[in-house]
């Protein structure tokens, strides 16, 4: 005790004891060449012998009210593709080096591991580089084979956005392909949902009404916001009308932050309220959410955008002195998503599918008569579905047993 | 342009200046002899007339293309209990009184707002102070009563924990209580999912099987976390087998960001991979999420709990000088919440309710006999379905008109 006190006038040299005595606490092993480090409580936590770990569970299975946070090594050895490991309290564990390799701590293993297992890293576009952004896929493709849904669903974590083609002319075809990845999302609306003109103007939902839509994300109010949008398109209507305006809200984000760096401050900072309130098959909603019209997360990168002028709440959660700058800031924002905007107009047999955490899409007003009518069958998947499936291909394809 | 980067060399005369120049662009407004200010561009943007906001929609309907930053009154009246606008441009607009309070922008009618309709405050316990936290409510009342409906939400939302008693015995008696507030979250579980042991060990979840469940959160690997846990127990086993252990995690987190403020720093700072790998159904499945321990958000304040023994990744996305001392964190945290957890049987009969994303729950190993059964029935709800119902209650029950 006296000499942890005393240590702490002097930092540096606390520092310097400190490193020395965990360096100790690393195992060192040869792979291919490679000098490897694995820290001891790692090593032994992640032992992978039948009473550690549970094979069928894929789960570790240690009791961890008994578990050394100080356990050493009595005896280390190493054959051509093992280490075996034997504690001080005599339990022995064994590491594959393939195993090893794959979950080691230098930048390079760990690059490799997120961009490969985690999640493939996204590229940002805009109207100009849209036409690489927007991949087609074929319906039946994607039902019959892997590598298809893996490239599918690979491209759209990616930009974010795509195209399916060829689809049924049936309310129920999305089912196969939401069926494919997992199963819908379900809100407030139902597992799926029909956009088409409400007769007599009345709609709980502006998007039922031929008028324009604003570029906006679905369903902002939800804190556990629907991931990915999916727009099959059964009827369509005629000219310019209900075409779609997108924009990846990621671009134009980074765009702010170099260009309109005191508004994108804002637009991160500021927390709005988004509300949608109303009636669905006779039971009521009444959604709240508060975030910014940017969110990061703890690495500050781009991890989600709200953006609605319909959904936007009356009621603004900031002080006063906050609210005519952040108009002004989310003013801008719309006007460059706008500005940047690809245009797309579906033909029926398309499936429209949207990364509605990125991506704000509007479309244009049409005229609802009976020889012009415009039909769509909405659904939305969750991004935690789309990562899972997405890596149980990758692992197929690519025979990467090491991740077990 | 000249002037503005004159001023930026003086920023607090620039500030004076801003401020002066946003105070003319309120409206006061004196509303049962408090004057209120409301900024004009607010004021516009929240027009109620027919063209600005859709009635049954519940709707902003403006054109944001054609909206004016710069909005200014032209003129204002006010009678008992309406302001009246004419803006520049001739557009009217029309604001009850009682609706323009219930928005004030003061920290009190702010405050007001936030604990009666957008989240009640939360209260951390332990296990001396469980017996306040710990409400029973009668499954049948929740069915026909909105006030006690409204009460066991309002409850939950508030300490986290609740039971639902007399419960008919019957693997769909969950169903009826999902429905009243909205719908089961789905997982690659199922919209529900039976928790007894499986034969011969195989199983794809440890809690499948009769031995010692330690303290954990439900599906830490989801980023879209299962916001409530409800297991209904319809067969309960002998003596102290399967009784369960329940911590608040937010208590514990204030304890040690109070004592330990070192190991809570490590527990906010570093993401930690909560995996599951598996086939359900004979569908596979590979989740992964990195979160730290203990979430906070923008506010600071705490926001989610992970926690799982068994599935935390052999991945480990930091850097090696991380590892050990996260490690020690890890264990104190589980310690403490050990330590605090309160003792809770359930019989059969009994819904035991949790915060998913903020309690842990564990259980106690049982005899696995033919004659010492344990069976429960589980299932998720959503918080974006559970504060939806809660306010729909809150403003049927309190008559709240003042929010549409």
């Amino acid at each position: 005790m006296l000499l942890r006190k005393y240590l702490k006038s002097f930092p540096k040299l606390q520092n310097v004891l400190t490193q020395k005595r965990l360096a100790q606490d690393y195992l060192k092993v040869e792979v291919t060449g490679e000098s490897l480090k694995f820290p001891h409580v790692w090593l032994r936590d992640n032992c992978q012998c039948d009473a550690c770990f549970h094979r069928s569970a894929n789960s570790r299975f240690i009791d961890w009210s008994q578990f050394d946070l100080n356990v050493k090594p009595r005896d280390v050895s190493q054959d051509a593709n093992t280490v075996k490991v034997i504690w001080e309290d005599g339990h022995k564990s064994s590491y594959q080096l393939n195993w090893l390799k794959f979950r080691s701590f230098t930048p390079e293993s760990r690059k490799t591991y997120d961009m490969t297992i985690y999640k493939p890293t996204k590229k940002t576009w805009n109207k100009d580089t849209f036409g690489e952004a927007m991949a087609k896929f074929d319906y039946t493709e994607i039902l019959v084979s892997d590598e298809i849904l893996h490239n599918w669903l690979y491209h759209l974590s990616v930009y974010g956005v795509s195209l399916i083609q060829n689809t049924p002319d049936s309310d129920k075809a999305l089912d196969a392909i939401l069926e494919k990845v997992a199963f819908p999302k379900m809100t407030h609306y139902g597992a799926k949902y029909t956009i088409q003109t409400v007769a007599n103007n009345k709609t709980n939902s502006v998007a039922y009404l031929p008028k324009k839509l604003q570029l906006h994300t679905d369903l902002s109010y939800y804190e556990y916001g629907p991931g990915v949008t999916l727009l099959h398109c059964e009827v369509q209507a005629e000219g310019d009308g209900g075409a779609n305006l997108l924009s990846d809200g990621y671009y134009v984000a980074d765009y702010m932050k170099q260009h309109h760096p005191e508004q994108y401050k804002l637009l991160i900072d500021t927390e709005v309220e988004w509300r949608n309130i109303g009636i669905e098959n006779g039971i009521e909603f009444f959604k709240l959410h508060r975030s910014p019209v940017i969110n990061l997360n703890k690495h500050e990168e781009l991890s989600r955008i709200h953006f609605s002028i319909p959904q936007r709440s009356s009621y603004f959660p900031v002080n006063i002195e906050a609210v005519a700058p952040w108009y002004k800031a989310y003013t801008t924002f719309l006007e460059l998503n706008n500005q940047y905007a690809a245009y797309l107009k579906t033909d029926p047999g398309d499936i429209l599918v949207v990364d509605n955490l990125r991506l704000l899409h509007g479309r244009n007003s049409y005229e609802d008569t009976t020889s012009n009518v415009r039909k769509l069958n909405g659904a939305f998947l969750d991004w935690d579905e789309i990562y899972s499936r997405l890596r149980c291909l990758t692992v197929k394809l690519k025979n990467l047993d090491t991740i077990y």
